[in-house]
């Protein structure tokens, strides 16, 4: 049977303490479901140092493809039809790098990274830090099943999906591509021009019939103003 | 109460065929059901054409989601401790255009593809082909959640995992990064060098110990025979 040793016994009896924070079943649980715990937060700088550690990134793997379901999960059920390009960005805004190293953070979850004393004598990056919660939900589902790692990513990813769909669905030319949407299928388009004076015009076409126009100092911002002129003709509120 | 017109219905009879050979339990089914797996299987270019019908884009993004998940799962119970690299580079060989669309022509989902009559002139490209699979995968996880999903993708998908799976695993190349890796965390690395002749030549290098060579027509193939030549020294078997 398998047993950990010493260090990882320490280390496990510092960790438990943020994983009975977030209701983890983790009292009676054998040392196999404690080693994949202990191996979500072991960095690879440790395990180089320490021959018998194993480091996250297997869990991590496996922690992003169950994090892909879960929020492709959740948008389905939020909108069950939608345009399928504005889902893939709002999926991969939610599994982003950026997004989950800002959670990792807000959960303390690197103060308990195991590491080696000079991995990050110049500061840790973003990557090392996101990975570490994908390292953490993949040990979730490695230890507990799909169900707990669902409870687990509401938890603490779920509040960011609602600011990310609701900030992505009020963006106007979101909001114009829905509305033409509803009775047809076809994509709206920008043509957008550079003017002499550096500032970018656009024009909103739908089927061939212009329905606003907009000027910015970027194509972007051009675009979008051309969707909210758009918008403002339709008499459809944008919030 | 949602009810299927009667092109949907008269589609529906013809689609029910397809499904009942995977077992679906499709027979008492509300049309909400019914009208999930009709949009699984309408093609953009017939929805452009009847304002009334969705199209397959969502469903797909949703099979999408689903699969990666599944062949993630696969990946882990096969394989509780791995390198990560590898297990990424499986997963997308698995979750592959080409690959889901073999699958897809060998069940005649194709068959089923409701479109417009000039949509495929020119011929069906293989991204419309696997993006069917997927939306049927979406729509089979929409209607009756995972578990029926992960039965319909190890009917199907699970036999290309076996192959993947092996044919990555006896490559020379992983077959020797995973030798060393019992040992320790490094990377193999193979320094490549183009003689004057065309001829490719390169060395394996371990922790700064040259463990073999090899030559070849390309980079690739004469690091394949390099792993090869090292694999043969450490005395490993190679199948």
């Amino acid at each position: 049977m398998f047993q950990l040793n010493k260090q990882d016994q320490i280390f496990w009896n510092d960790l438990s303490k943020l994983l009975v924070e977030f209701e983890l079943p983790i009292y009676f649980v054998s040392d196999e479901k404690k080693y994949i715990f202990i191996t979500a937060f072991t960095h690879k700088s440790y395990s180089n140092e320490h021959r018998n550690s194993e480091h996250n990134d297997y869990l991590e793997f496996i922690g992003d493809g169950v994090l892909q379901f879960i929020v492709t999960d959740w948008i389905a059920k939020r909108n069950p039809t939608w345009e399928s390009g504005l889902a893939t960005q709002l999926r991969s805004s939610i599994v982003d790098k950026n997004n989950l190293s800002d959670l990792a953070e807000e959960y303390e979850l690197f103060r308990y990274l195991r590491h080696s004393k000079s991995a990050f004598i110049n500061g840790i990056n973003r990557k090392t830090i996101s990975n570490l919660y994908e390292a953490f939900i993949g040990a979730v589902y490695v230890a507990f099943g799909i169900e707990t790692a669902m409870r687990i990513a509401e938890q603490t990813l779920g509040k960011t999906f609602d600011s990310h769909y609701y900030s992505q669905h009020s963006h106007p030319k979101n909001v114009l591509q829905e509305f033409f949407q509803q009775s047809s299928n076809s994509n709206v388009e920008y043509k957008t021009e550079k003017l002499p004076n550096n500032i970018f015009h656009s024009s909103v076409i739908f089927q061939w019939v212009k329905y606003g126009e907009g000027r910015g100092y970027s194509k972007k911002e051009a675009e979008t103003n051309a969707a909210i002129d758009a918008l403002k003709k339709l008499k459809t509120i944008v919030k």
